[in-house]
């Protein structure tokens, strides 16, 4: 069945969505995006997308297109039009369309589209099993904190993986690990939860704040700072954490099983507790 | 007017010419392309782009779409339709349209799509003066080799010169000179032009490797080195390459001036024959 979609102001059969060849997302990558999970038909943590949503936009001196302000609105319709009870919503907003220009245009307007789909996130058979990764060098841009769609690399990546027979990449930039595909990367020796610390390097996600709140709430020690691929192989755990897969268990890394090579303890934790919060936050 | 430009197979109006809001150049950056440059209604060095265009292709384990064996004739069509006497032909190729992840589709359609812009190219004003650039940090992705869309930080940093009251921006990484925000660099000294190695920190200029053969043939010295901003500052001479410039002369970087601030002869030397000898190849 086709999914209706939104594309500036209307909402249309996702066959008849589409956009100018001169819009500069297409031509430039001059775009940004958020993808908000949905669980019983509802959002999940909608405002801290949106917060970042507002600081890339900011970042990137774009400005917000008309309809930003329905953005809670339109999440919804979209929601319920396509009978989405779980997956997610994506959302991108670019520069908007102009004769193809290094320099920003002066008077576009800005493009905003977004769609849904429907998938397994709470029971995905991954969150039983655990995926497994390899490590590739991190040659992205140095502005990772801004959600763009330069996700070339990221989509490289993946593909990676895939030759090499595993489920996803952990980037490694100067021996350390900066983070999985399109994931937050996270290994747990004792009580302790370790992850990369924020800056320009990694994206700054909404989950991994979450996470690490509920993790302290539990009991649990944070660490945020860099690890390398030999400490992750060493340590007792290792997950990822996103919008779409929640938290995620590792349970190998370069053919190396992590722990006992299957879902650790405060890996299900975790999971557990976001879940079950997320669900009573959703909007 | 409105101009007639190429998607897919179809010459359609630009205002028609519209892409799907799913294809993988708009959500993903998951394209490249080429600009060749027009003169006298004719195309320049049309070979050299389309040797490039399929490396970047290769690069990326993209397909090459339907009609990708018509390119000149698409090219030609559209210079003749548009009456398009000088300035240039951009064309862009994506992995194509299908539902977004990260793992490239197995049955996508590549997406390809031409346009013509018409500008002043050989008796550009800035010729005449020359032009003044800024130095900025280089953190695009690693493989700069390949001529993806992921123009971002390009386009940030032509903004960037553009707020210092500059024309353009010259990128550098690790203390030098990799490349302009969309061109090669170049410095003089004596009888010497000196232009950054080919590896994947760079592109691999069309315009450069034509520019470095007449320069040899012109009895003029070639080194294939890094340099950096403090050296080029007090070179003779300075200029950048590229399909849409030519030939372009730097003449003052970070406030600093060239030489005698003003275009320098070996770099007018270099745009005449440059001119001159893709004139006599045009096809």
């Amino acid at each position: 069945m086709s999914r209706i979609v939104y594309v500036n102001g209307d909402y249309l059969p996702e066959e008849e969505a589409k956009i100018s060849i001169f819009d500069r997302g297409f031509l430039m990558a001059d775009g940004v995006y958020e993808v908000t999970s949905v669980l019983d038909g509802k959002l999940l943590e909608f405002e801290g997308h949106l917060n970042r949503l507002k600081r890339s936009l900011s970042e990137l001196d774009m400005a917000q297109p008309p309809q930003f302000d329905d953005l809670l609105e339109i999440h919804r319709k979209l929601v319920a039009d396509n009978d989405v009870t779980e997956g997610g919503v994506y959302l991108q907003i670019t520069r908007g369309a102009a004769d193809r220009d290094f320099a920003y245009p002066k008077d576009a307007t800005p493009t905003m589209v977004l769609f849904t789909q429907s998938k397994v996130v709470e029971h995905a058979p991954a969150a039983q099993t655990g995926i497994k990764v390899i490590s590739i060098e991190d040659i992205r841009w140095g502005r990772r904190d801004i959600k763009t769609v330069q996700l070339l690399y990221p989509s490289m990546g993946k593909m990676m993986a895939k030759a090499a027979g595993k489920d996803d990449a952990w980037m490694v930039e100067d021996g350390e690990v900066t983070e999985g595909t399109s994931n937050n990367a996270y290994i747990v020796k004792g009580n302790t939860i370790i992850t990369r610390a924020l800056s320009n390097d990694i994206l700054h996600g909404i989950t991994r704040a979450s996470v690490l709140r509920y993790a302290r709430e539990a009991q649990m020690r944070v660490e945020e700072r860099s690890f390398t691929i030999e400490e992750a192989q060493a340590a007792d755990e290792a997950f990822i954490t996103s919008a779409s897969t929640f938290v995620m268990p590792v349970v190998e890394i370069d053919g190396e099983a992590i722990g006992e090579g299957a879902p650790g303890a405060h890996a299900k934790r975790l999971r557990e507790i976001y879940i079950e919060e997320s669900r009573k936050r959703a909007v």
